[in-house]
């Protein structure tokens, strides 16, 4: 009995085809980013953007994050992020190495979804003056820490107030392949048509090992970016290995094929669970009201999955999870 | 015609054993390094070193420079380390990001190999007073920037200056393979028992793709450094391709055969190159005294380097360069 | 008519004493903290608190109050105090400036007071793990930012749970001579003998001009506070003005007898305000429930004070105002 | 026998003039900036500088430095300055906290004077890639730690370097007084129309007690500077004591008067020393040979100074020291 695991989608396996490329990269080649691949990545982004973007590798979605909230916020300013988002619960103060101090300020929405509302009752409540850290972003998820989706026009509605208020826009997408096999709509749609600055656009869930990527649609952003990669030690010195990574994912969108294959599993489970359901499915993740011992019934079974709170379980699908390994989970739960 | 980079060894490919380990992981294991490799490497470097060690695997040098440093010195401390270590030049200030502001303190010695003298000679100029970084630690790199090795000796008495003084000491060995392919010595000799608390010991030049291990000899510091490197987004999410990469070359020493290749390499130049020589050669790095006609004859025949200064050029062996591919370039210098 | 600004306790002027002590400073003397008055300090300040301490002048209480975050909590860590503190609101981000990027964690309370249920509610819902920001110290303010005194055995309390979770422990007493002229205890009774390490103990509010004290009970912290100090530019080149104002006010008891003077004119407020109070009134600060009318009414008669919130003043008296200064508010607020 | 005190400026006591200032402030007025005489300070600074500028009050010269570099160098950039500069090794590495970890780049020039070929060489000798931190600032120190004065025509080929170069341009000013004294300019000439973008204005060791002024020429750097004195804790919540001493000190040029006194006191030194003097004396420091025997001798006579290195010792002079306080000492270094 194999593939029982829905604890993360960390835990899945690499993709063949990126495995594939990297051992194609093993050839002599420069360091850093000066090799080949990595020169390649701002064109083959683009072309998926329509746009013109800059892409930077990096190898975490920490990192990813980051970055790009240093590129958007100063030392002494604020990001309004939800209060569940993965950059103030599940990064060990990351936000706050990378931008020197700056503060979360914390809203709230359903799903871990902000709205222009909630994100309003963050920044007005704030007086503007030199007492109080003053919001200088917004950064959101999509899809969320509970697995919902944002749609581009409910993105684009915060893209509106952060243009109107002068807040950077930044969307953590650890889990972009999700929202966007979720969506159907064009990757351009739900990040710079919608107003978004800077996007952590993650592969390492979706089938990649270590490569993720940090595209700015405000490419003036990049320069300094580059600097601060450097400087956090994140310019691995054979990057041509992540970049391999990158465009594997990119060729015959991959990346979005395996989006799809772990949201159909999550699909199954979803349907299995019925009311048990915490939050709609709309990508990977599942979230079930469950027992403590319906939750020990369904370890014993061999399925493991991490317990969110207290009456509440998180299952994760993941891009290899075929069919067959989701049916055993699936009947478990509609049997419970 | 090829392997004919002599650029870095960060532009070597990736040693097939490491290649295959990275495959062979490529199973469902848990996340981060909760997985079953990364368990190992204790262990493992425990062995190696002939003392309980901790060892934290990191995606690269600078990385395991810089948390080491964090760890040995405070926001408002200084290290010593010589003028042209690779701290000092060529991390982008990763050193003050990470330890949040401490100074590097710039030393003096032959073949960027500090002394007891020359930091004593630092150390000793400053007023014991709040108006003065404190020295708080000492960086060695070894090999040297300049391919030269300390020996256990030097490297001890540089520790007992340490202790004395209530410095850290931290050894950053990204040519760790090659000092001690160099010295033939116990790992143990050139650090633990020399001194060395912390130890950046590097697989990249000498065969992996993007695993550095961190070791703590001073065990007690490894628990924040654990908080550090998830803050900086280092904790990768899939850790189990690091730490199949740092056991792979543990396996067999295949990390020192590496480096012994490398350093054979260089020793061919260095036979070749006569009194064009700038530093002994003891490492896997060559500097040569060469005008900007023979640099250009040089590349002319197909061999890249690095134009070190003025008049100098830095020629770097790496592990995978069989003699039939030093030949050339042997030649092509011993006949300007 | 003069005396009518109730806006708050730092428009008010300084003591005569502590202006006279200023002028008998201004004589030759040693630079920085190496001045006879500075020497004092720790003597005196070790007898009012019955123990041994480290104190040292700072010119704000944001200074007092970050460099003994710094002092208890490291770049990683969290500081658990109120949603209310000043620390959080009112302090533009100085927290996470000193300490490198530690989170503050929020807790509720009445009247801005943390209690040891609502501590445990933040630090117990914390993973134990590298993903999350671990809590490293709590900080209270006393008086709070809603005039609310802590008793000792309140303090106590907490200072137990901050022991048996390794936590470090900060008082905010910017209104420290407010809280203890309304508890009438022993300084020590509400610090150090309830388990607080460090205390930012206020002078400016009650009289002083632009020094206050950082004493630590933890004496050990306070060597690399003074280094942390000159780093912030908080070593001011003539300190003895600075010493001068504490010892000042060290005599006599005047901290304490302008304290309770300031606390008196409160009462007299809080009698007139009847069920309009939002806050039983303990320290110098009076919240009224007025309507928008009302306020503008009471600004018409000529008294300033701060819009808390909607349908909420806050009024502020100070040292200086003498019951007849006090007593036409008083009869504003009756007759509304 | 007194004013024997030859140690540093800083040592010297308030000027009556400030003082006085500071008791008519003594009144009720607004907190932290917001009162009548911090809002005068913009405006009077102007005047004195011939254009529009803004006007900071700080409470220290480290602070004002600080917040300047902050200012005009990212936390990924270097800052140009002299090997000797205070900020480089008097303030226990406050720019580097200032500037989140920006580096430091020494360069060399007698008298601690920067040029535009010490300049060029330092900057000169960085590769242009992200492994080197680049240049974004230069700050020199007028008058410098030697007391030498840089003349606004040495000024302005740094402001043309700069300019050309794309780089901040900071003055610590100190003793911009004694600089100013001696050179008998407008303050404009040595600074904006120089090319100065930001000016430590010092008034404390030139009769001032704990206020020094951050100037703008470059305005736009004023307002994230009010954020980040803020949150450093330097905004004083009795700031009107501050601005009082400032405006009290360029009433009557108060303190072009006492930079003259000071500058005249070192004259006389000079005029003694003749040629024991190891640098011309321009502003009001003196720097002697002197070997320990005669450093002992004059000591044993009641004058106290500063040993500035093996067989030098330094002699400052204060604004205080008239002709009667400095005679004997002049009389003495003649005798040795």
């Amino acid at each position: 009995m194999h593939r029982m695991r829905f604890f993360s989608d960390n835990a899945a396996p690499v993709h063949p085809a990126v495995m594939a490329a990297m051992a194609d990269a093993n050839t002599l080649d420069t360091a850093y980013d000066g090799d080949g691949l990595s020169k390649r990545l701002d064109g083959r982004f683009s072309e998926l953007f329509e746009t013109e973007v800059r892409a930077l590798w990096v190898p975490s979605g920490t990192a990813a994050n980051c970055l790009a909230l240093a590129a958007l916020c100063p030392p002494y300013g604020g990001v309004v992020c939800h209060r569940d988002a993965h950059i103030q619960n599940d990064e060990c103060g990351a936000p706050e190495f990378y931008t020197h101090g700056a503060k979360l300020m914390l809203g709230n929405g359903d799903g871990a979804k902000l709205t222009p509302t909630t994100i309003r009752s963050v920044i007005d409540a704030i007086a503007n003056d030199v007492h109080r850290v003053q919001p200088h972003a917004v950064s959101i998820t999509n899809a969320t820490e509970y697995g919902r989706v944002y749609t581009p026009d409910e993105v684009a509605v915060i893209g509106d107030l952060a243009r109107e208020r002068k807040l950077g826009f930044h969307m953590d997408g650890a889990r972009f392949a999700n929202a966007v096999a979720f969506l159907g709509c064009s990757p351009a749609d739900v990040t710079w048509r919608a107003g978004v600055e800077a996007l952590s656009f993650g592969f390492v869930k979706t089938g990649g090992m270590n490569a993720e990527a940090l595209i700015f649609f405000k490419r003036e952003l990049a320069d300094a970016t580059l600097m601060r990669r450097k400087r956090a030690g994140l310019l691995l010195s054979k990057g041509r290995y992540l970049a391999a990574q990158l465009i594997a994912m990119l060729d015959d969108d991959l990346w979005l094929q395996t989006g799809r294959a772990a949201n159909a599993g999550a699909q199954v489970l979803a349907a299995a669970a019925g009311d048990r359901l915490l939050h709609p499915v709309e990508a990977n993740e599942v979230f079930l009201r469950v027992t403590a011992a319906e939750a020990a019934a369904l370890r014993a079974k061999g399925f493991d999955f991490y317990d969110w709170a207290e009456g509440e379980a998180r299952l994760v699908t993941s891009w290899d999870q075929q069919p067959a390994a989701i049916a055993p989970l699936a009947e478990a739960i509609a049997a419970l």
